[in-house]
């Protein structure tokens, strides 16, 4: 299952230290005006090495596009790219080629499939996230035409988190720091407390959170493809996630009907919402109001001290600490969460024009 | 988007007011054993009017099956099926002809179509979460005959809570009390807050718990596959689910990895993890510990008490309170839980037969 | 594999002798206007029993629609709908249990699922085409809004065929005789024929012709997505059905380039061909010419005559004659070929919305 | 609509005058062998250059795979692979960037698209089909490790044709002339012909025939998945191909059912069939006795001549001839052909694995 979306689609491929990563997006209507360099910098905004804080493996990630692309834009076939894989020390991974990480993808792949390429953690790598950014980079630049924005941030990395909604922050400024936090005090506490962490050899976990402004009315549909269930779905197949919420998320279930429901009032013509509990959809479909929800990330699984785990004998081993991780995955992930976003949005803006004959 | 799963899929009709809802269920194999009992008394946990504290609504919601059963096993085609509406008030709702009640479909259903069955909310309605509970009872009857038990319950309504993991309580006794809490005192205060909140016109969400014990190792895939991100799906598109976490979800992002992390153990040749906090999938695929998670419900809607809003051409107006509705969704939202998971499960037990050659 | 469509699509379920026939229209736009009694009519065209020469079966064949429509039009969401089965001699069927009849199902079905409904031939039935028709009038009721039309007819059973291309033929005739052929004279020829195969104990094949007439340019699409692949697929997925070809078929194998190319011109600011061998589809994409394309129907297996065969144990028995059957499945399969035929145009209609941003 | 087949499926991409074409292969299971050697080798069977009657033409098609293979075997993932365009003369087609040549994809796609890559005929190239001989030659690895033997070659050019069955041809020494045909004679006759043909800066059509032996009973399934129209859509979807029969096709139309249909027979315990006018297929399902069918390719649409036709703004002119082209398609469609059918019956291996329980 390597193929997201409905109408336009990423079909992706690769693993960590085979020759690339890449896929194919099909479904995109012809016309959409490219711009390699702002597809460029999305993968530029995700890549290894970009700060202190991140991996310090050095990876150019530049994609190469084979088709679909013509004088400058679309022209409606599918297009194919790859990233080449480069910068690989695969031998660092002998002695991890029958060993069982724990909270890693190596037992469940070997066990599933009998036959893997443990390198990198194969198809388990966060490269795999590439094909995605590269996707969504496409994505956005179609709804940007259309004024619809996507802006994700970090705002909690473990304890330290943002206080207040999203509507107090200036979400502009979130590339001004390295975790990509809309409030500078609340960054240096994060990159301070990544800094901590990783100077024992452990890692953190925290939030990103991301809001859709300028939707219009009608996108997602009842039943089986309602826009929050398919952006919750392309939250929880990012690595690491394991939580989504949208608008008041788990907070609502404290709250009484009265408390929740948007009241409807009409501005200047135009039907409104004067709070938005609901986060922008409802029943499934949105409303016109920001869309906006949380994704929580677990810590990374992989310490840079000694593990005490099993091998593929089941032999009780300790797994000695080496490799170049990151410590905290939230910076880098924040332009992947926008990129799967701006996928959904962007899929389901096209299906809305089936809605009526 | 009427059809929810990748081999066995459940492609769904029905509005609330209409002849029926129904469906048909593809990819089913060939020799389920089918119980009928067992399947009408899953539709009978989801049933309006079970309990004081549920909708006073009496519907018998009687399954008939056209197709793909004979003589007690399934054939391998697909089955059809239908549930009749029965005792519905039509005229109830033509005051919400040209209403859009808050937080409900009506706005955004009416935005998109421009043409819709405003009767009890149409195909936003809870009636058309029947026909997962039937598709869901019949991957019930395949899981239970391999040893995979689904077990969902009521943990949280408001701020009643179960204080203890799941370990702690035993779920067979869910059905011991109206709420389907597995903790008699718990389950007391539960019935006393809804009875409360309904006493005042309002409503009120919570959080159902569910517990998959019994899954093989391997079921899920990487990338767009994910186990929990097919769960995620699956439990965000029953209606007023607001989030969705597994394991050790929300509360995870605060934790280190050291903390985090799930060691693996050689439990007499069976490879094992000491903590489960991975909640049963790594890499998005199963590992044979316990899957766990949690869903949060938005209080209903519907209030039963006079509510401001506005109509189709913007008028605001005051909507008198009628209907007979639950006060809170939790009780009967535990089999729907059950049944989505039950679907998720199977399905990729099924594709999970294709992984090696 | 019981769904047809990529965006307007039909899930369909039913055998012969259970409770009914039906299917799950998905991917309806809003505000189709649907004329019952049009759909009522286009199922009595299928109808066994309509004439002396179709099976003597009665069967009223009254389809219920559940959901997806209100008001005489439809919402937008799914459309569920029945036919249930009457007048089925169920027992007539039971020495057939365990035989396996020549060039039918019984056999396949049989090794592969293990357990069948034999009765009527279960699954693989004509009834099971009985939802294509409801869905295929759907989509003419669609396609009809927007000036195109289809129109199929029997030009050839056994050897006696039409001369002529459809172009000398007033295809607005073909429901005045019984075989559906639009020439009176051949007609009677072809109907005699049957007569006289049915004496005999005997059946008989031939060949169906459409012309689809009024399709704007630009349906289908390159690769796997092409027109006249979708109608092939389409075609072949009747009955039984062993061959499809359009435009030139078959026979333009024999011609050369220089005759085969269709010239394009300019008619009064339009650009036309001034012959149409590509059968209106260059490239996979309708090119604004009338697509038409021929289907060759075997015989049908059914004797009404003594047959040597072999039960599932192998042992060699006499099958007896007996039942109600057709003996040339022609004059009926014409609107099931109608009916594919809409589905797929209105597909690629609404797929071709999505084709430029 | 780039994506072929449900289980095992080829997403493709690439233009003739892009920097590539490829695709993603998903749905492989685990532990296939790949000998690269094999799939190159039916690429070099496909490639324009390899003998004086296809296109002069050098073009080394030779694939890179990124991803899915792991020393030696496949690992379950999906499988990226790329062949680069080389020796394109792309200014040779500066000429053509307005013009809309007779019988070509031109007018269609500019239509639709209003944006193409007209260089080479763009997605409608010939080029597009080496994907599908990649993803089919990993298909053709599965299968014969099954016993699944997949055979096409040439029946007719023009007028040209094998005047017998299968049965009476060595279908292994296609590969020892030109235009692989299994009799040395009529291949000589073809071949003249071709040259005959490119003389007049003609060109001429064809009849691939291709038997598939060795298929197990159970392939297939009823309604919308037989076997038959899942071979019909894959062969109609390649470049020039104008119609599809299988077993007695079209000329069965003018048997009886008694002379169509096939008996069963004891054979040692094994249920056969004394006949074999189904083709292999009953109900939709594979039987166990070969498989075969016919496929016409229509003359190819490029002539080496002066040919009149219409520019963009409906302009008449004369476009003259130039570029290096086939003048028949046959003899390099016959590897396209078998990479077809292999995609489906693997394809269908593994889908029923899935059909009892």
């Amino acid at each position: 299952m390597n193929t997201f979306g409905n109408i336009f689609k990423l079909t992706s491929f690769g693993e960590s230290h085979g020759k690339g990563v890449g896929g194919v997006i099909d479904g995109v209507p012809a016309g959409i005006e490219i711009d390699l360099d702002f597809i460029q910098n999305e993968l530029n905004r995700r890549r290894p090495g970009q700060s202190v804080i991140t991996s310090p493996r050095r990876e150019s990630d530049e994609v190469v596009f084979f088709s679909g692309i013509y004088e400058g834009k679309t022209t409606g076939t599918s297009i194919g790219f790859t990233i080449f894989n480069e910068n690989q020390h695969s031998s660092d991974y002998d002695n991890l080629k029958d060993i069982y990480r724990p909270s890693h993808a190596d037992y469940t792949y070997q066990s599933k499939y009998e036959h893997r390429d443990h390198r990198g953690g194969g198809r388990s790598s966060a490269r795999e996230t590439i094909s995605r950014v590269v996707a969504g980079a496409i994505a956005k630049l179609a709804l940007n035409q259309m004024g619809i924005d996507i802006k994700a941030y970090t705002s909690q990395v473990g304890s330290v988190k943002l206080s207040r909604t999203y509507h107090d922050y200036n979400l502009s400024t979130i590339e001004s720091n390295m975790v990509r936090c809309p409030d500078a005090v609340t960054a240096q506490q994060m990159i301070d407390l990544i800094h901590q962490v990783k100077s024992e050899g452990d890692t953190i976990g925290g939030v990103i959170s991301c809001v859709i402004s300028g939707v219009p009315v009608g996108l997602g549909s009842p039943a089986f493809g309602k826009l929050h269930a398919e952006l919750g779905a392309a939250m929880l197949g990012i690595n690491s996630v394991k939580g989504f919420e949208y608008g008041m998320g788990f907070e609502g279930v404290g709250l009484k009907g009265s408390e929740m429901n948007d009241s409807f009032y009409n501005n200047d013509g135009e039907i409104r919402t004067r709070t938005n509990h609901s986060g922008g959809i409802q029943g499934g479909i949105s409303n016109g109001e920001d869309i906006y929800f949380r994704v929580a990330f677990k810590p990374i699984a992989t310490l840079l001290r000694n593990v005490e785990t099993v091998n593929k004998e089941g032999n009780e081993i300790t797994l000695k600490a080496r490799g170049r991780h990151d410590s905290c995955v939230l910076p880098r992930a924040v332009p992947i969460v926008e990129a799967m976003a701006a996928m959904v949005i962007f899929d389901h803006y096209l299906m809305n024009k089936l809605s009526k004959i």
